[in-house]
């Protein structure tokens, strides 16, 4: 067993770790005060506040890169050790509205029953002040790091990482490194702490339509053209009710589920009544099976937002000047954004959606870690032990990330739970899986200590 | 020519009228003054000023009727004649935002270049101040009235005159007449006046769809029902592109036009090049004959607006908890709104849209007088021999309003021109067009002299 090479000393790596509980609150705080809304373009400042924590907490040399969005702050002990561990976050953060729904303030991290309240109190930046303090405590206990350690922590994250990719490519040694823990993750439903082995790709649109120079009189509605009906006839072409995505193509390059993988799908636990209760939904799409190949394998294709006319109290006649729809794709291997968005837009031409305007765009690939990583036999040993069961092992997130441009095995994990409301209001963290978390990661950290 | 008959005498009138404009214009300011919107419940003590313009200016009765929602002005003289008119008009006003866009205060009537801007100087204060003082004209030469005549003043028409059918129901003596001259009306692009022989009915219909109790990262989107896709399902399901409305039994109980009044049509006509420039269009859906039998005999289906999920700058990437639309419809004879509503709520049983609810829905049935209307040609020719030209006669106005509440011919005509920016900011009248129609008002009366 990986842990008793030096147990005792690694107990009081965890004794350290609890000690840091309110140090790390504290900073997770002040991290959460900088509003750092990369859709709002607020609060790059972060990025400043994570390099001093950086240097002032575990004396990593810091780097700040700028890019020609946001700038990505790099951080690196390098040991000397055969193997390099890359930690990936982002100190951006979702827009926080509806306001009025938050019980606290997004911005002032709350402390209620054990939990912490606020935007991004765990994604993401509850994970990076983890894994800081994991290593900080680690380091306090050790003096040496028995790896060489990597963060590259983005600012754009949450729009789609739009100029990740310069970083990567101006600077590709400082995004090498052996293996990769990704940016978060949750327990789920039941408790179970969780590991995903990939991404699934993305490919956000913003669409408009605009047909007139102002709103018109409704009196007209059977004469002049509508841009809210073209956009409900452009958004009913590309999706059946049955969730079939119609654009031609489309599903030629998806990567099918293999029977093995199929398989293992049976061991995922997957609490439908615990989803019901927290999204307030009778029932999922699909059921069993059915539903897990779906939210693993499938593509999807989601409405994120529509927008046209009067939307005030009361009735007003008028035919809407613009309509705009902001839509989303979800990729799976092998399918590919540009590639996509190439299809797309013969799916427009084809079906003489002439007047839809595409505003804006971003996408990337998809990207899975194989089941047999030798990383993944560490992470989920020390998991074991830290947290008295196997971890649950899901062969991707359903979610998107630029995991594509780090060309190496990528885990998610972190410091979430089942009911972390992340992009929504009261966004929160349990302080226990805070402390679970940082121990999971000094065990990682010190499985790489040579016998 | 009806004219004829005392021309010297009605010359005197009209020089009466020209005399009149100074004072007409300062008590039209004085109306424009009360912020009567009846969408934010303000303004109501118009009814009070109205009622004492009505016994002032021309001595009538009055009395001030209330209903359920705002009081409806009701003032007549009787003069024991075989004919009775009626004028329908509303006290109350559009709001007035973006009142950014005004360039002088919607509330303070303003000159300019013989122009008068303000909220209500055309829909529909101006036409009310219009008809008094073209009474009150005929009246100082004439002494006594040829006819019976009543104004029906009500204050909520902006909002659907939710409330005025109460007004009928309970003084059904009041509201009777031999013929009623409506609201308003406006002189074309080229300057020709016209006449509109009824309105369209509407069934305005507020839908939301709620699938969740918040909204769900989009990661879920392939198995998390969205409402928004719903939306989109549902309105497709209830238009096709080619503007056919797919609600069973729709077009069942239409009054088709008859092969004289296409015929007719061509008579009528539609400056195309002017609305395209008025509305920032480059086409309407239909051209010639087809785009005016669509215009006037068509019903319609307009999507008002829509609303849903993120719809702030950037990307979000979420599956909205609910989604709304505002639709109208706009009905023919012998179309009736609550059938129709009961036909659209089969639709949603048929095709299963379960969780679609009707938040609020208003509507009236459709009116059309017959063009062999004896009070038409009455008003047609006076209306040549004020304009010059024979008037421009639609069989119907493609707007709606309370019309079937009155069981006689109505007659739309007015002081407005086609630039007069009715609901939006800016709205203004010609001072000429509000002389011209109090002589066109003035003509009309005094064609029911006795031989």
């Amino acid at each position: 067993m990986i842990l008793q090479r030096s147990s005792m000393t690694l107990e009081e790596v965890f004794n350290a770790i609890e000690r840091a509980k309110e140090p790390s609150i504290a900073r997770l705080k002040e991290l959460v005060r900088i509003p750092s809304v990369s859709a709002e373009n607020k609060g790059v400042e972060c990025a400043d506040a994570l390099i001093t924590l950086l240097k002032k907490e575990i004396g990593f040399t810091t780097r700040k890169i700028s890019t020609s969005g946001s700038p990505v702050v790099y951080a690196e002990k390098n040991v000397g050790a055969p193997t390099t561990l890359l930690f990936y976050n982002h100190y951006d953060v979702q827009p926080v509205d509806p306001l009025s729904d938050w019980q606290s303030p997004p911005f002032e991290a709350t402390l209620r029953d054990g939990k912490l309240y606020g935007r991004g109190v765990s994604d993401n930046k509850g994970n990076i002040v983890a894994r800081i303090f994991a290593i900080k405590a680690y380091q306090s206990i050790f003096g040496a790091l028995p790896l060489n350690l990597k963060f590259v922590i983005e600012g754009q994250e949450e729009i789609g990482s739009p100029y990740l990719h310069e970083f990567v490519e101006k600077y590709p040694e400082l995004a090498q490194a052996d293996f990769c823990i990704w940016e978060d993750g949750h327990r789920d439903a039941d408790g179970n702490q969780q590991i995903w082995l990939g991404v699934k790709g993305i490919l956000y649109l913003n669409l408009a339509i605009t047909t007139a120079k102002r709103d018109i009189h409704s009196s007209w509605g059977g004469v002049v053209e509508n841009p809210a009906w073209d956009l409900v006839w452009l958004l009913n072409s590309l999706k059946t009710p049955d969730q079939k995505i119609l654009i031609d193509g489309y599903y030629d390059t998806v990567q099918e589920p293999t029977a093995a993988e199929l398989e293992n799908l049976e061991a995922i636990p997957f609490n439908t009544k615990a989803y019901y209760e927290d999204f307030g939904i009778q029932q999922f799409l699909q059921t069993g099976r059915d539903l897990k190949t779906a939210y693993y394998y499938a593509p999807s294709l989601t409405i994120d937002g529509l927008t046209c006319g009067y939307q005030g109290p009361g009735d007003k006649t008028i035919i809407p000047a613009e309509a705009k729809a902001k839509i989303d794709f979800r990729l799976v291997p092998n399918q590919e954004p540009d590639d996509l968005l190439e299809k797309f837009k013969s799916h427009l031409q084809k079906h003489h959606f002439d007047n839809v305007k595409i505003i804006s765009h971003h996408g990337y690939p998809p990207a899975r870690v194989p089941l047999s990583s030798q990383y993944l036999r560490v992470i989920g040993e020390t998991g074991e032990q830290i947290y008295g069961h196997p971890l649950v092992v899901h062969p991707t997130s359903a979610g998107s990330g630029p995991m594509y441009l780090f060309k190496m095995d990528c885990f998610s994990f972190g410091c979430g739970n089942a009911f972390e409301q992340v992009h929504a209001p009261n966004e929160n963290i349990l302080l226990e899986d805070l402390v679970l978390n940082m121990k999971h990661l000094a065990a990682i950290v010190h499985a790489f200590t040579p016998d």
